[in-house]
């Protein structure tokens, strides 16, 4: 079923990077924080292998809305932080930004990216991309300078940072789509998409 | 030798997308467009491979604007386009750019992107990354409607897209650095300048 006009996707998600990256590549969205508890899930699905727990998480998000826009296409997302066989959460404050950074400080690790489409409670479509960054050798001292550089903007993130801006000073190394990066396995969700008629030009 | 407090890098490149990854990366530069006849190096420096070519058309702009200005750091920067033993130019017009996009449609094509440094002639660092890119297969009537959505902006880089634009919708997959693919090898650049001192707070 094609979109309705004038009705664009909604995306279940409170991210202003995913909503940009859209709206950037032609697709506007209608913005709906989910109100889903993340860590409830989380803790539901803890046996889950990484991909499929984003993909869980992406899908409750995207359920959640879809649910109460009966009718409508949804799009939900989510983004693991992994490093081994640990799992990182956005980080609270600076002080846990910083433990975040110290912890990724001369190793690598993978960022695990989910979306998921669905339109009365019917998953359309599913998809989950992983990157791998390595992250250089980092004193406290640069952490500490880089956090006074981009204060809250750290929270933003799992990684707490930001690649496409500052945070780019503390890699070696990325592998992998900048999308995924950045939370959204576009590409394969812009071919999805124009299946559905969206954005008209680009089908 | 560290750089000199109170003068930045400079670019020599009109790039606004160059200078604008290395100001998010917190390193604004100067911009001093070299003048350079790249026309002119690219048939000089004909039998040269892709790599060779990228740094030596990078190198000749560097060198160009560095000779004026003793004493200061000057970064140069290439970009080819290459498909099987093709090399492609930038578009001159919107004819030419639909040529391009429709040379690409349904193939891979691979960007070359390559960077040096230099002080009072001496090059103090290169190097070069590729980037992968698969477009999807294009009709006539998706390029003119792409064209039409990006207008002469089509015009600004080699490949006729804009991949953290509207140009996403062009792509199947793309493989390798998304700062290699907007002009930069910016990571190992990053380090080359950290090692000179720039910025300071990420030394």
């Amino acid at each position: 079923m094609a979109a309705r006009p004038g009705e664009p996707p909604i995306l279940a998600s409170a991210s202003a990077v995913r909503a940009r990256l859209l709206a950037s590549a032609g697709v506007p969205v209608e913005q709906i924080a989910s109100g889903v508890d993340e860590d409830r899930v989380k803790a539901a699905f803890d046996k889950l292998d990484h991909d499929s727990l984003a993909l869980a998480l992406a899908e409750a998000k995207a359920a959640a809305v879809a649910a109460a826009h009966p009718g409508r296409l949804v799009l939900g997302a989510d983004q693991l932080l992994v490093m081994g066989d640990q799992r990182f959460d956005k980080p609270r404050d600076l002080a846990d930004a910083a433990a975040h950074l110290a912890a990724f400080s001369g190793r690598e690790h993978e960022l695990v990216t989910a979306a998921v489409a669905l339109r009365d409670g019917v998953v359309l479509w599913k998809r989950t991309e992983r990157a791998r960054l390595a992250v250089r050798s980092l004193t406290p001292a640069t952490i500490d300078a880089y956090l006074a550089v981009v204060g809250p903007g750290a929270l933003a993130s799992v990684g707490a940072y930001q690649l496409e801006g500052p945070g780019a000073q503390l890699f070696e190394r990325v592998e992998g789509d900048f999308f995924t990066v950045l939370g959204l396995p576009l590409l394969p969700l812009l071919e999805f998409l124009r299946g559905e008629g969206v954005p008209a030009w680009a089908c």
